[in-house]
């Protein structure tokens, strides 16, 4: 009857979100954090009748959350402002003020493990240690605090406490591609792989019980895969190898005697469960693409927060296997999952013969306006995924068709893919998303005359280098919080990434020349179209310097460019007025030059 | 196992609340406006499953919400930060932009009545008619629009339109306590009660069919009652009295040939039903005090929202009237109901033999401060009830107790009760007040010595006035939008209330004693103690300048005064960070007198 105005950008922003959530102990309520009133703050539901209720008001994003197992109260993290420096607090059980356990000033708390009877919460720090951190714990009725190792050489980030609290098991991250696993049993760190000899990572290690753990690792492998190690007996074991696979997500379901984990591929999540005694395996069909988390309830119930290209994150959960219930519905205002766009997966051969795989969002053809955004995303080492993405779906809806390639480095595709990137930021990734645009443009699906740019962190850097050494094929650019040089990079990274970094983007000494190649900033004379910077202030990971200068650089020579400085943000826009307003220039930006 | 930090300010001012609802014609979604976000917006909720998801992205206050009885769209209205110019609009089935149908700059549009096939609305406006409105209606298809009837003497108001649309019915508001209903059929106004002789209201009006109508009305009766009019017969007849009660909300269940109502005495609200076949009348058991609304839906559930002073606002349904179903789980964050003060009910003797009720809420004894707030309300002709009022539970939970009488004037007293307060704004209900402070202190509840006084709109100007005539008797003020100058109120009433207002306060010319001595400025001399003013920009009804004046005056007086102006509200604080902003302070003030 009336001919209402197509959906907003509001719409597509106000989407909520889920970070975190945790399943009380008689699964009669579920708490996650989650984006209702414009911020993260913790909510509740009964699974059964989900009308959410506000637990805390910190209006700052969860990093984490976790019930007591008597349910005495919660235990949740959260930063200021995005300046990654997470508090532990405690969380009143029906909500309210909360009380800090873990805080200080500068310093960073990270959950580690609770202990069965929630007395002890053990936690990794950044006090003392900055560079490596240490492994602590801190009795929660008598508030006394204990360090159980000191971080060396690499930073320790501890996985998990076995049952009788007798030993835990931790990692040494000695680069982005080695993250060796351990158990500490009366003081001796044991390895938990046959060797350390060669570089491998251990992602992720449970306790079956007081003697067996389950761990996911790539040790001897392309992909990750799930092995058992005995304390008793000192053996590993391969459990669940999927081969071309990455397994993630281990999550125990004690009473059933059974493990779930997720397989990744690429742009795609398959979900399994393993039964411990009669080595079955079986996939389970599930309404979402993506899985972020498992939770198994006291009472088995499979608890779920998974989303898919065309639908936000949401918690599910199933009693069965086989009949997902859906518990929340967050949804884009006023747009049907059946109007959003599916992505196309598609390949393509690299300048040097390597298979890239990347994913094309095709405009709605009543809007199109020939144009396509290029998103090389962030990381570099991580992956665009059958994921939500509002951006991508308004740009659509808008007319715009999105292309997003998984270059080498991406993860998904076996540990030697993604190492590519290491110390080649600037290199065969750059030069592997050239090659996806004429792929592209050759098929007819783009124009190459009609190419935006836009990209965040690692995406941001290649959006400065593509408009450096690569101006011609652009006709705008939106750089969200990219290194501009790799130099200041490195330098103001958080101390426990620099060794870490080193493998990963190079040492300002021996790789001098490299890394001057690499950084955006040396081909600032030919950054030439106009550009979009966007910075938050209190970016740790990418310091507001980096966009500063660019900036400055690009004003000096009388270049076209904007910039947009969000004061109560960082690497990342967590709140909603915020993330609108982000949007909404970036789109009117490009609006300037279809 | 921690001591947590008592509930802030913020857990109670986040309270959720719901303003107007609706049930989808299948019975599976109810629309509701409210401040999840923290500003009123349309949401959405499916009652077995209640997930509440977002419709509308205005961040306004809803004046009313109705389904397409085809479920097409939802019809709302909304004002802009509160300057009460309410437009209509359109928001498509799912949610998202709304299509403005009716909107002119500084012009005001109600909701009247919708044609059973959706196609024709009908509403009340200003638009060339600001002092009577007219009434009329707009095709939904053609976009077409028709004035039914122009509004003479006093502001007509449509009440309903008979099934086949041959007639409507309407009052013509002569006074504040005339207001006579009327039938328009075939271009003749033919009056719903006997005779307007007398002074009486008609509330409400629902057709049973196209020839008899059910009304609210109090024509020769101290208090309201269900009455019928037959248009053929021109008959009036008295349907359901229940002696002593105000009835209201009137609705109706047409497939079972029944209606419920509310039954109103002081602070309480009683539920029935009435069988209009056999006549049989029946109260109705319900989990809540307050009934705010009632929607029978088609398939005959009853749905309600509802609240008491120790419950928020929360949706409920109900199939067999037995046992109800809470759908909403809105409550103070942290604090559970039990935790809440339930006020006590108490009667007095006022200065002049009169029984005045009244409500005192004690002050939580682990915290009591031995202070008391008397709250004046608002109206005059409202009165204060089992309502959920955040501000009288977070001060008991802060130590103060609160003193909320129903001086004469308040509503559910009778008509003659009602009436006292016309032309007599500063007298009876003044000495009332200070009557009832008195029995307080003498019952040992409260101290003479440890007075505050807090009021909004008459509750303010009461307020003003207790501060210039017994300033004696109060540590301190906080006046909140309250009129100082009553020419000034008379003068700036919008257009369409001055005939009410007349009756009300008074003529400026004939009653010019009386409003003077009757002025809060009159006393400005006298406001010798701290006060705190609060005013919102867009207040239409008491206009900024009445706070600036005392503001102003007390400022040259060297008085002790704080100012508090909110750019973006009117008669109310409609966005929660408003609303934490005001109570914060208000509360912060009172602390400083304690």
């Amino acid at each position: 009857m009336f001919n209402f105005p197509i959906p907003s950008i509001e719409s597509y922003f106000r989407t909520l979100n889920i970070m975190d959530f945790d399943v009380k102990p008689d699964e009669e309520e579920i708490v996650y954090s989650t984006n209702l009133n414009g911020y993260y703050n913790l909510w509740a539901i009964n699974p059964d009748k989900p009308y959410p209720y506000q637990l805390t008001t910190a209006n700052q994003m969860n990093s984490f959350v976790k019930y007591d197992p008597k349910s005495r109260h919660l235990l949740t993290g959260y930063d200021h402002d995005g300046d990654e420096d997470y508090h532990i607090y405690a969380v009143p059980p029906a909500g309210g003020e909360t009380a800090p356990l873990l805080q200080a000033k500068g310093e960073k708390f990270y959950y580690g493990d609770l202990s069965k009877d929630g007395r002890t919460l053990y936690y990794i720090t950044s006090v003392d240690n900055p560079n490596f951190l240490n492994i602590c714990r801190l009795n929660l009725e008598t508030g006394e605090k204990e360090v159980l190792l000191r971080g060396e050489e690499g930073p320790s980030y501890l996985f998990s406490v076995s049952p009788d609290e007798t030993s835990f098991t931790y990692s040494k991250q000695l680069g982005n591609t080695s993250s060796f696993g351990y158990i500490l049993k009366n003081g001796e760190p044991i390895l938990l792989t046959p060797s350390n000899e060669e570089a491998h990572r251990v992602n992720q290690v449970e306790y079956l019980d007081n003697d067996t753990v389950l761990m996911v690792t790539n040790y001897q492998n392309e992909f990750s895969y799930l092995a058992s190690f005995s304390l008793n007996t000192r053996s590993f074991e391969k459990v669940v190898v999927i081969e071309g696979y990455e397994l993630t997500n281990l999550t125990l379901d004690q009473a059933g005697n059974k493990v779930y984990f997720v397989a990744q591929r690429g742009v795609e999540d398959l979900l399994y469960s393993f039964d411990l005694e009669t080595k079955q395996l079986q996939q389970i069909e599930k309404p979402f693409d993506m899985v972020d988390k498992l939770v198994v309830g006291k009472k088995g119930t499979i608890f779920a927060s998974g989303r898919s290209a065309t639908q936000p994150a949401n918690l599910f959960r199933t009693s069965d296997l086989n009949a997902w219930e859906q518990l929340t519905k967050h949804q884009i205002i006023g747009v049907s999952q059946s109007e959003l766009t599916e992505p196309e997966v598609g390949t393509y051969e690299s300048f040097d013969g390597l298979e890239m795989e990347a994913l094309f969002y095709p405009a709605n053809p009543e809007t199109s306006n020939g144009h396509t955004v290029l998103w090389p995303h962030g990381g570099p080492q991580h992956a665009v995924r059958k994921n939500f993405t509002p951006l991508f779906q308004y740009l659509c809806a808008q007319g715009f068709n999105v292309f997003a390639p998984n270059f080498r480095g991406s993860t998904g595709y076996g540990e030697t893919f993604m190492k590519l990137v290491n110390k080649d930021w600037g290199g065969g990734p750059r030069l592997d998303i050239v090659a996806g645009m004429d792929w592209l443009d050759q098929q007819g699906k783009s124009s190459s005359d009609k190419w935006f740019c836009i990209g965040g962190s690692y995406g941001g850097y290649m959006t400065l280098l593509l408009h450096g050494r690569h101006a011609d094929k652009f006709k705008a650019f939106v750089d969200i919080f990219g290194p501009s040089n790799l130099f200041t990079t490195i330098e103001t990274a958080p101390e426990h990434w620099k060794a870490a970094d080193r493998e990963l983007i190079g040492d300002p000494v021996e790789d001098r020349e490299k890394l001057i190649e690499d950084s955006p900033m040396t081909y600032i004379e030919q950054m030439t179209k106009p550009m979009l910077v966007i910075q938050g202030k209190n970016d740790p990971r990418v310091v507001k310097v980096e966009s500063d200068v660019i900036v400055e650089a690009m004003e000096q020579r009388g270049q076209d460019v904007e910039y947009l400085v969000l004061e109560d943000e960082g690497h990342g826009f967590s709140k909603t007025e915020n993330a609108i307003k982000v949007y909404k220039t970036m789109v009117e930006f490009l609006g300037k030059y279809i």
